[in-house]
């Protein structure tokens, strides 16, 4: 797990002062993640340096060794990530000020008793007069949070406010973190379904492999809202948008292709579950049985990574373990996507040194471009659920918005998020139109 | 109930045009209870009229009416409450913008990973890093909804929208309702304790009696966070300011007089609570047993309505029973708080009339003076849960901001909830500082 460090540096403002810093710290062997002034004077300038350090990494020495440049003073770590949390990252307003006594007595009592009733009448008047149907509960709890494992419920509300903010930023709709305090399916699935009637869909988060198999799939069978387990099927749809992007570029049919995923935990077997979808082949390999029976019930076949990596034109590694892609095992012209990060599973210069057609890591996968538009989307539609329609739209939309250095496009461009919603919406209605078509093909 | 109907009228700009009008409302014995002028030009005036007719009441003849005087037409009914209602009441948003590769990576990954580790280690961070100790869930299942009755959750979503962007409005606090789809008491509890880690207190609202009293207790023992049932409690307060204030215009000394609360409910049992607390002596009537039964165990006594009324300084009434006063039983001097809303257990006139020394009705006390204050008040301080202390200081704020004409302040007023806050936390600090003190009375 790499975890940021922002270090303050003074330097003095004479050339070569800065590339002193550099130096030592490429000497250290991290990469410069971002350099910005801070502040300057006609004697220094002040920077904030963040380094993306491995936990096993030791900064002091290095600190030292930058305090001890002659134009380079240590001014300490920046505290800049922790001022940006301050107070939480999302904030519940009024939509309408509540400024007269007329307004009190309309949007409380008494007024407020009139669409009380006309909702007990017609609840799906709920659409229009609530905020129900632009709400999204993200719901944890916290035992399988990015990198950091089981960390618990409130630990992880960072992660799940971060979620909220993107959400209301990118897809104009409100979240709820939902931090559960419950460990087994059934009390998660139990708690949510009590709570429902408040949300117009449901974002499951960081929940552990195999506990977030049955609690949304129970949840899609219990409630008629969509339910979307993020660390499945949200990867999955960007993840696909990458492929479809790179197999343009490749002139690669990924319909005929064999496509082989490797790591059948969360993200793996949401990959596959949306490859077998879009009408791929799928060879799977992970070395757990639970696993392996998993992606068999999917229609996917399992097999040893030596055989997935010997027989496919298409490798997609979700296993969290760095360099498990020997160069040995590439073979020519495969694309590889090593996606675990921050650590892939094989560097992609290495797998291109190797061999490889194409070869790309995590960095080229961004997973905030999935489900803002995912979510936006259904709930425009009024969608009672996700389907395999509605996620192959929008990775298709996301490859086709992609720019020509990049295989998808940038997440904090609004309108990728509009278009993506707009794609799962059409995905939604088509879907909705063809199941209340009479089925022709029967007759 | 009283549900307000607004109706759009055109006048003729001609001296007595609208008097015409008003004539005939008030020949149908209603008043009027909002007018105002939306649109004019050189030959009409456009008015919205608001009225709040019982549900008996049959508005058609009305209209028919007032459409038949010359000088007036009715243009119809106004949705002007619906219009406020569009798209709910309360939106979340990103506390700071998400502008840059930089902010995307500080507030989402990898950077939130700093803050989530933090709080790994020491919970009590999330005080300063996450929105979560601004927070207040809303919770109901909608099975009491302010004289709409058991409408379920849903339905009362406007309610508690309400709520929630008052609470944001007046104490800049974050409030999410929470619609629970459960009945019974022991599924309550079990609901709101598995998502309770979300927040930083917990608002019940609306849960019939008596399943609100065994749900308030058991999270206010199973939880660290403040919990409070607004029905009772904020309700309490507002009742104990508003007989402060006229105690202190009567020259009555509350820890002397005896106090009967009539309609041991929700409402009228949080009153007995507070009074109790406050070192008042309570008689209740009511005639279910198992009320009278709870308000023993609170130390009041239980009675006979005309014993209460024969023996009583000052009586408050919460029954929802009009004109279950008769002015014989009025004593001479007597202070009577009619409170049911919107008709009340006697008439304030005819109260004074038949010989009261005070009365008013449930249009003295505005509940949204209480809760959100309340809640500003122990999150600021840290609390643990609400105590009498905390709920008197409450009522004490209010009624010293009382201004000479009414009882309790103007609810709309920001500075009242800030001074309630500030009350409610010293009262807090003061709890806390006792509980931690040597116990000398016990040496």
């Amino acid at each position: 797990m790499r975890i940021p460090e922002i270090l303050r540096l003074q330097t003095d403002r004479a050339p070569g002062s800065l590339a002193s810093a550099l130096a030592v710290v490429a000497d250290a062997h991290l990469s410069v993640e971002g350099l910005r002034a801070v502040a300057r004077n006609h004697l220094h300038t002040i920077w904030e340096l963040t380094l993306e350090p491995d936990e096993s990494f030791d900064l002091e020495p290095l600190l030292d060794r930058l305090d001890a440049l002659p134009a380079v003073r240590v001014l300490g770590r920046s505290d800049r990530v922790f001022a940006r949390h301050e107070h939480g990252k999302i904030r519940t307003v009024a939509s309408r000020p509540i400024d007269s006594d007329e307004t009190l007595r309309d949007l409380y009592t008494p007024g407020v008793a009139r669409v009380c009733r006309a909702l007990a009448d017609d609840p799906s008047l709920a659409r229009h007069y609530t905020a129900k149907h632009r709400t999204v509960a993200v719901v944890t709890n916290g035992s399988a949070v990015l990198g950091l494992g089981d960390i618990g419920p409130v630990a992880s509300l960072p992660v799940m406010e971060g979620k909220a903010a993107l959400l209301a930023q990118l897809a104009s709709l409100n979240a709820v973190p939902i931090l559960l305090d419950a460990r087994d399916a059934p009390s998660m699935i139990a708690a949510v379904r009590a709570i429902a009637p408040s949300f117009g869909a449901i974002l499951l988060e960081d929940i552990k492999a195999p506990e977030c198999f049955d609690v949304e799939d129970a949840l899609i069978d219990a409630l008629t809202i969509p339910v979307l387990h993020d660390d499945q099927h949200g990867t999955a749809v960007v993840v696909l948008a990458s492929l479809l992007s790179a197999s343009r570029r490749l002139g690669l049919d990924l319909t005929t292709a064999v496509i082989g995923q490797i790591g059948l935990g969360a993200a793996g077997l949401g990959v596959c579950k949306l490859l077998l979808a879009f009408g791929c082949a799928v060879l799977g390999a992970d070395p757990r049985e639970e696993a392996q029976q998993r992606l068999r019930q999917l229609g996917g076949e399992p097999c040893a990574l030596e055989t997935l990596m010997r027989s496919c034109d298409v490798v997609i590694a979700t296993t969290g373990v760095k360099d498990l892609i020997t160069p040995s095992m590439i073979q020519p012209g495969q694309a590889v996507f090593a996606l675990s990060n921050p650590e892939p599973e094989i560097d992609p210069m290495t797998a291109l040194a190797a061999g490889a057609g194409f070869a790309v890591d995590g960095k080229a996968v961004n997973n905030v471009l999935g489900f803002p538009g995912l979510f936006r989307g259904a709930l425009d539609a009024g969608a009672s659920r996700f389907t395999h329609a509605m996620r192959i739209a929008a990775a298709e939309a996301l490859a086709d918005m992609a720019s020509d250095d990049s295989l998808i496009p940038d997440p904090l461009d609004q309108r990728v998020h509009e278009r993506v919603a707009a794609a799962v919406a059409r995905a939604s209605a088509a879907d909705a139109s063809a199941a209340d078509a009479p089925r022709r093909s029967a007759a």
